[in-house]
C-alpha cells in the first residue's frame, strides 16, 4: 500500500489506489441501514451520506471542475450542498443542519459517487494533461481526505448509535482483554532535534506537518502504554472530576456548567457498575483496554493526578520516529482500542525504544501542545490553503492514529487537532514527565 | 364518515373506523423516501416516522395495556421513545432529538404499527370487556389524536422539504387560482350566546371545547372571505414589517431579533420577484391564494394596518355553526389553500350568513383569543387530562381546520392553539371589526 | 386625594397633585445611598435612578415639548437614553443595559428632575395654553405613570437587596402576624354584568380598562383572604413543585430548566428551616402572612392542588366594586403584606360582600385571564398609544394592587399584567371555584 | 523603585513600597464619581470597587490569615463576595455578578482598604515572625497583583465609559501625534537562546515565566515600530474584514455571528469619518498613533494581509532583553498609547538592536504563541498554584505591557494572555516575519 505516500506515482498505480480508497469508504457502510445514513446526531458528528458526498465534493472541485474542460457537474447544488468550510468556493451550507437534507437520498449519492470516480478515473488514465504532478499531488490529497472521512464516518456513526437508547451495534462482537503490560517510564535524552516533514521528500504529507525544523527537547520521560480504563478508573473513583485542583479554569468550567460530563463520553453507570458503549455494543467496563473519548481537559487532569504530564508533540515524534507504523488501526476491524501486548521482538530486544507500545493505533493521543504553524510554515496555495492553516488556534494536538485510522494514512509527522473539550474521537491518554 | 363523530359507535362500525383512519395515515406516507421518514427540521416539526411511531404509542398506551390482560408489548423501550409530553406516563425521550433516532427502522416502525393494530382489533372484536363505552370512547380519541398527527405529517415535511435547497414536491401540481371573490363584511348581532360544545352530547368533542356555556357577543362583522396574497403583498410592500405602531411588543422583539423573517414562512424573493414554497414545489407567489404560514403576531399587524381586528374565537364560533362543513380540506388533495370561489347555491340565497366562504379548510384562522379554560372546564380523567389541558398559557386559539386538516375532523366547536409566533402550521387571516 | 382621579381638575390643584406624587418617588429613595441607585440586578428590575429620569422625561417628552414652545431641553442624548419602550420616539436605549450608565449621576438625575418639574409647573401656572382639557389629562397620566414606577422603585429595589449576600434593609422592622382569619369562600351569583370602566367619566383611568362593556359571570366563589404562607407551605412539602399533574406544560418547563425555582422568589432554607426576605431583612417565615412573589405557574398550580381555581379578572372585579379602595398599600409604609384580619365593621354587618378581605392591597392577585382588549377597546391616539396596547399577547392580569402600591393609583377596574413566569412583583394568591 | 523587583527587601523598605502601590489604586479612582466605582460594563470588565476590595481580599486572605494569629477578619461573607477565581478558598461569588453588588458602598471597601493595611503594615514591621522570606515573597505577589488590578482599573472603566452614550472622559487631553518613524525590518539570527526567568533569582517573577530554558529560534525580522491607525486603516479599507482567507477560521465565525465588530473595540464611524474613543473622550482617529483594541484575530489577519505574520514570544523576549525598561506606560498619565518617536540616543548608535522603539509600553503585543507552561514548569504551591498554571488553554501570549502598566510591574520575560477574540485590553501588532 505504498502508493498512497508517494506522490511520484502516477497513472496505473494512482488509479489502483484511488478505486481501492474510494471503495473503503463505502465498504464501511455497507451494513448500515438507509436511515443511518442521515443522522447528525451533534454538531461536530455529521452524517455518513454527507461523509460519502462531500469526499466526492472535494474531487469535483478541486480536479474535475479545474482539470477536465467539458466536465458535466452532477448538480448545480451541490457545491453548496456539500461544501464542508472552504470560504474561497462560496458560503457552505450550514453545517448544524448537515442532518436535516433527506434529500437527495442515498442512492442518489451513491450515483454522484460513481460520476465522479468515472470522471476522475478518466482524468488519470489520460496522457495528454498539462499538469501530471499537480493532479497527481491533489488526488493524494484528495485521497488522504478520503480517509479522514472514513475515520469520521465510525466515529460520527458511534456517537449516533452511542446516543440512541436501543444501543445498536455495528462492529463484530469485541473479545475481552484479559492483561496488559505493566505500566512503565522510558527515558529520552531530547537535545536540539529536527522535527517535521519535509517538503522536497515526494511522500505525501499535510501542509500543517511542514517545515522540517529544529526544535530543543529537555530530557523526557514517555510511558511505555497508553492508559487503561482501570488506570483512569482510580482516578474517577478518586474524585478526580471533583477537585478543582486538577483541572485547568476552562475544563473545570466546562464541567461545572454541564458541557463536559463527568465520565469518558461512553460511559454510563447502571446500578454501581460501569459500562462502556463500544462499537460492538453496550458492554461492562473493560480493565486492561485503553480509555478512549476523553477531552484534553480530562487528560491533562488525569495527569496532573498522577504527578506526569502529557507529552508535547516534538517529544512524542521524536520518539514515534524511532518505530514502524503498526499497531491496532482501522484494517484490524476492532473500531476500538485494545490493551498493550508485549511484541514477541521487544522481548528480544534489549533497545530501549522498543519497549515503547501502541505508538500507532487504539486512541489518538493528546498532546501539551497547541496547534500552532511551525517555523517557515506555508499554507498550500489558494482555496486547498484553506484545509489546515486556518485552524491554527485555540486547538490541541493529537497524535499517532486510532483504532479507526486506515494504517496507509498515519505516520510519525502526522497532526490531528481538536478542541480541548472535544472527546467524541477515539483520543486517549500517554504520560509523560520531565527527568 | 359519520363514525369518526359516535362514541356509541362499537364493534364493527368502529373497526372500519379504526382501520380507515390509520390507513390514512400511512398512505400519506407512501410517496416518501425512507430518508424522509427521519428528518425533524426544527423542533416543531417532527419526523414522518415519529408520527407514525407515537399514534401506535398513543392505542398501545391508553388502551392495549389497562384493558388487554395479556397484551405482549412490542420492545419495552419504546414507551419512552415514543412518548410525547405525558409525564404520567414517565419522563419523555427529548423532543428536540426526535430526529436523532435512526434506529427503529421504517419497516420496524411499521411492524409496530401492524403489531398495535392486530390488537386493537382483537380488542374491539372481542365481547366480553367490561367497559365498552370506555374503550369506544378512547378509541375515538386516538382516532382524532392519529388525525391530528396526520395533519402534522403532512405540515412538518413541508418544513423539511421547504427549507431543504433542492425544494422537493410532494403533492401532484397546483393550478393557478385565476379569480377570487370580492372581499366584504358580514354583519352580526351577537348578544347572549352559547358557545363550546356539550359534555353530554355522544359526538365526540375534545375536553377543552366543553362544557357549553353562555358568552355576551357585541355586534360585530366578518370577511367573507380569507385574506389573499395580494391582499398580504401590500401590507408587505407598505412597509408593515418596518412599522413598529403596527405591531404587538413581542412580536416586534421577535422581528428585532430575528426570531420572525420579514415575509410569511416559505416566502421568498428572487430578483424583485415573490415566490412561495408549496408541497407541490418552489411556484410564483399567487395572487387570488390565501396567505398561509403567518403568525398570530403578523395576523394581528396585518389586521391593523387594515383598520380591522381579529375575530374572537366566539365570534367566529357563533357564525361557523350557520354553516356545515365544507371546504378545501386533505381529501380535496392539494394541500395548499385555494381562492374563494363563490358557491352557486349562496348566489341564489338572501342569508347573509350564506355569503361567509372559506370557513372550513384552506387554513386555520387565527383568533384574538388566548388559548384558556372555559367556563366550567374539567380535563380527562388521569392522565389522558394532560391531552389539552395543560397547554392553557400564552397560546391563540385558531379555528376552522385547514387543507391538510381531514373533514370528519373539524367542526365549528373545534379549538386549535399555538403560540403567537408559530407559523409552520397552514394558518392565515379572517378580519373582522366592531360595528 | 381626590385630584388624581379627575381629569377636570386643573391649575393650581393639579400643581398641588404634580408636586406631592413627584416628591414621593424621591421621598422612596431619600435613604438610599448613591450605589443603590444604579444597579440593575435583572433584565425586568430597573435602577431607581433611571426610574427617576424615566418618569422626568415622559413629562418632558408628552408635556414639555409638544405643549411649550420655548422648551429647552436639558440634554440632548437623554430622548434616547431614557426612553422605555416608545418606538414612535425613537430607537429606545438597550433595556438590558439600564444598569450600565454611571452617567449621568444621581445627582445629574435630580437636577433634571428639577428642571422638569419647574417647566412643567410652568405650564400649568400658565392660563393662555389652547388645550387645557388636553394637558390636564396628559399631566394625570404622568402622575399615574410616576406612581406606577414608585412601585417599580420599590419592587425593584427588594431584587437587589435580596440577592445581595448581605441582606441589607431598607424598611423599618416588620411586626410578626400573630394570627389570620379563617379562610372561607364567598358566593355571587354572577349573571350578565357590566365590567370595566367608561371612557365618558371624568375619572382617570387607562386606556386598557376601557370601554364599560357586557359580560357573562357564571355562579362563583371566592376566597374571602389571601392565600398565606403557611397555605402554601402545605403545597410545598405535599411535593407540589414535584407533582407535574398540577402545572401547566410552560410552568413545568420552566421548573424543569431551572428558568423558575421550587419555591418562592425570596424564600430560602437554612438548615430545613424556611427564611424570607422582606425590605426589613431577612426573617424566618411568618406563617400567616399572605405567600408574594410567586408567578401566575405557582398560583395556578396551588389552586389546582388546591382543588380550587383562580378567578377571572371580570369576577374579580365584579367583587371588587362592591368594596372601597381600602387595605395594605403604599402609604402604610410596610412595604410588605399582612395577614387578614377581621374588620371590625364587618363583624356587625351581615352583608357577605363585606366578609371579602384584602381585596386591595397586600399582593397583586393573579386571575385566570390574560391580558387581551375588551370588546370595542380603542388605545390612545399616537405614541401614548403604545402605553398599554401593544403588550396584550402573552400575559396575564392580576388585580387589586399591592403594599407597595400608592393607594390613589388603584381602583377596582385597574389592569396590571405581567408573564405567566414573572414573579419578581409582590404577586400572591385569592383561590375561586364554580358553584 | 526597585524593591518591587527584590524578593530580599524587607521591613522598611517593603513596607513602603506596600504603601505607594496601594496607594497608586486609590489615586488612579480620585476622579471618580460614586456611581463610577460600580459598573461592570461586561462580564470581563469588572467594576472599580471590586477591584479595590479584591486586592484588599488577597492580602487578608494570602497573608493576615495565614501569618496574623489574632487577625480580625473585617466582614464574615468577604471572603466569599472579593474571590475572584480561587477555588481553593472556596466557591467565588458569581462573576458576571460583580456589578449588582450596591453594598458593601464605596466608603465601606475604602475603610476594609485601612483595615487590611493597618494590619499589614503591623505584620511587616513586626520583628518576631517566623517566615520573612516567605512573608515578603506573598507581599511582593500581591503588590504585583495590586499592580495588574491597576490597569484593570483603568482598562475596565474605559469600557464603562466608552460605551457610555455621553462618552464621559477620565484623562486629561490627548495631543496629536503629528508624525511617527517610518516602517521598517530590523533582522536577528536567533539560534539555540535561553528565555524565560530564573526560578533562583531574587527578582520578583510570576512562576509562569519559569523556568529559564533553552529554545531554537529561526532568523526573523521584527518591525522597528508598532502597527498604527494609519496602517490598520489600509486594512480596513481593503476590505480586510469582508475577506476569509485572511482569517483563523474561529475568527471569521466570530466576525460572521457578531461576537467580534468589523473595526478595532472603540472605533466608530460618523458620516464616513472615522473616530475613536479615548480615555480623554471621543476624538478623530489619529493617524499616527498605535493601533489598539484589536483581538489576537484582528492582528492575525491584519498580519497575513501584510505579508507578514505575528512575533513568536520568544523571538519577542529576545530582543526585548537586548532593551532597558522604558516607554508609555501608566505613569505617563495619557492612557493611551502614542506615536513612536525616532530615540536621540539611537540616532547616534549603530546598533540595529537600537532601532527597535515601543518595545515597552503603548500596547501589549500579541504573539503568534498559545500560551503554555515552559519546560519544567511548576506553578505556586498550594492556592497560589491557581494564580497563573489553570488557564494555560486556549489563550494567547502578550508581551510588553501598555499605556496603563505600571513601569515597576513589566519586564522582558512577563507573560500576558488573554482568549484570542479579547478586545477591550489596551492590545496592538508588531509584525513580524521569516528571513
Amino acid at each position: 500500500m505504498l502508493e498512497l505516500a508517494r506522490v511520484s506515482n502516477r497513472g496505473s498505480s494512482i488509479s489502483q489506489a484511488y478505486s481501492r480508497v474510494r471503495g473503503v469508504s463505502e465498504t464501511l457502510c455497507s451494513t448500515l441501514e438507509k436511515e443511518d445514513f442521515g443522522v447528525q446526531p451533534s454538531l461536530c458528528a455529521s452524517p455518513p451520506k454527507w461523509h460519502l458526498a462531500h469526499t466526492s465534493w472535494f474531487f469535483e472541485t478541486f480536479l474535475l471542475k479545474p482539470y477536465v474542460s467539458n466536465y458535466q457537474i452532477f448538480h448545480p447544488q451541490f457545491e453548496y450542498l456539500f461544501n464542508s468550510y472552504y470560504n474561497g468556493v462560496g458560503n457552505p451550507y450550514p453545517r448544524a443542519d448537515r442532518g436535516l437534507l433527506s434529500r437527495p437520498t442515498v442512492d442518489e449519492v451513491f450515483t454522484y459517487r460513481r460520476h465522479v470516480d468515472e470522471a476522475l478515473l478518466n482524468l488519470l488514465a489520460a496522457e495528454d494533461h498539462q499538469q501530471p504532478d499537480a493532479i497527481a499531488e491533489r488526488v493524494l490529497l484528495g485521497l488522504h481526505h478520503e480517509q479522514q472521512h472514513q475515520e469520521l464516518i465510525v466515529t460520527d456513526l458511534k456517537y449516533n448509535f452511542g446516543f440512541n437508547p436501543l444501543s445498536p451495534s455495528y462492529a463484530n462482537p469485541l473479545p475481552v482483554d484479559t492483561e496488559t503490560v505493566a505500566l512503565k517510564f522510558c527515558s529520552f535524552e531530547g537535545g536540539l532535534i529536527e522535527t517535521g516533514a519535509s517538503t522536497e521528500s515526494d511522500r505525501f504529507v499535510f501542509d500543517n506537518e511542514t517545515p522540517i525544523h529544529s526544535v530543543y527537547l529537555h530530557p523526557f520521560r514517555l510511558s511505555n502504554r497508553l492508559t487503561t480504563n482501570e488506570d483512569y478508573l482510580e482516578f474517577v473513583e478518586d474524585g478526580g472530576y471533583a477537585d478543582s485542583r486538577l483541572w485547568l479554569s476552562d475544563g473545570w468550567s466546562a464541567l461545572c456548567s454541564g458541557q463536559l460530563s463527568p465520565a469518558p463520553l461512553y460511559w454510563q453507570q447502571q446500578d454501581g457498575d460501569w459500562f462502556e458503549y463500544t462499537l460492538s455494543g453496550l458492554e461492562p467496563l473493560r480493565k486492561h483496554t485503553p480509555v478512549t473519548h476523553v477531552s484534553f481537559f480530562e487528560a491533562d487532569a488525569f495527569a496532573r493526578w498522577a504527578g506526569r504530564r502529557l507529552p508535547s508533540e516534538a517529544e512524542w515524534e521524536h520518539v514515534a520516529k524511532l518505530h514502524e507504523v503498526d499497531g491496532n488501526l482501522a484494517e484490524s476491524g476492532w473500531f476500538h482500542p485494545r490493551s498493550a501486548q508485549p511484541d514477541p521482538v521487544d522481548l528480544a530486544s534489549a533497545a530501549q525504544s522498543r519497549e515503547m507500545l501502541q505508538m500507532f493505533g487504539d486512541v489518538w493521543e493528546w498532546t501539551q501542545s497547541s496547534y500552532q504553524p511551525y517555523p517557515g510554515f506555508r499554507a498550500l496555495e489558494g482555496t486547498l490553503g484553506e484545509y489546515n492553516g486556518k485552524f491554527m488556534s485555540s486547538q490541541m494536538v493529537l497524535r499517532g492514529g486510532s483504532c479507526v485510522t486506515p494504517s496507509d494514512h498515519i505516520r510519525a509527522s502526522y497532526r490531528n487537532f481538536f478542541y480541548p473539550s472535544d472527546c467524541w474521537q477515539f483520543s486517549g491518554i500517554r504520560l509523560a514527565s520531565d527527568i
